[in-house]
């Protein structure tokens, strides 16, 4: 649906439900070390046969909802230090990967251990347990990994712990 | 929020709102040859800010909606011949990375060029001219790169050609 802001801008309204949930042991935000997490995503029961053929792959994109973050506040996280570190200096939250977001979607490439019925087993997902999955992709390289990356050099203190 | 479907699933509903909205010359679904096409993001101006050190990365991860795919017919597209080739065996499409999904969420890395204002100039989006953008994230291999994958064989049938 589009319609326009208090600002003139057009924009564009969706509404998305849940395929799946996931269920793990992590209840607290921001636990880091997200490698060593092993997660059940429960597809919802109705969408069960359109995971034929899935388990033939090693690894899945993510894409979930950050349901348990707060609103949005434009005024203090536009620009914010990356992983709250005081001593990086502050930069557009879309130049970051920080959960607080105008839309609060995480989109993770996780290691799929196996499938048992509507249950994918995976690691590495950094989503908390209770988290609405909105749909599960094969990940293949070429449509998902980017060569020749350049990245600016305060995400090497940011990244390590994260995963 | 949360529900109950009429399977009696919990469900989970939620609305974004687009942050830009992507243009470029392409008006006609499935184009293929992507990585050709050069698009702008218009970002909202409200969200400006957030663009803060954002060019100095080199790839962007772009999640967007297909707003203009049909409504998803679980009778028909649960289970589908990848992109539509009558020789490759059906196959779930969670296990593909057809338009055709319950939530019709693309997620695509590409190649930040520049940006200039409000506008990132990119290649390689997989998105018609007038699709409405719900996020863009730094590119980041520890983030978003996966090592080791596996997939099966039909893959490499359909993947030349789209990008």
């Amino acid at each position: 649906m589009k319609y326009q802001n208090n600002l003139g801008h057009e924009k564009h309204m969706v509404t998305f439900h849940s395929i799946g949930v996931v269920r793990n042991d992590v209840s607290k935000m921001s636990a880091g070390n997200w490698a060593k997490v092993q997660s059940r995503i429960e597809i919802d029961n109705d969408l069960v046969a359109g995971l034929q053929g899935l388990a033939d792959f090693s690894h899945l994109v993510v894409v979930f909802h950050l349901d348990q973050i707060p609103a949005f506040d434009k005024e203090k996280q536009l620009l914010r230090n990356p992983r709250g570190m005081e001593h990086l200096t502050p930069v557009g939250m879309f130049a970051q990967r920080t959960k607080f977001r105008p839309n609060p979607i995480g989109v993770t490439p996780v290691r799929l251990v196996s499938i048992v019925g509507n249950t994918l087993i995976v690691t590495g997902l950094d989503a908390m347990d209770g988290t609405p999955v909105l749909d599960v992709k094969p990940y293949i390289p070429e449509f998902d990994r980017a060569d020749d990356v350049k990245m600016p050099a305060w995400v090497a203190t940011m990244v390590p712990g994260y995963f």
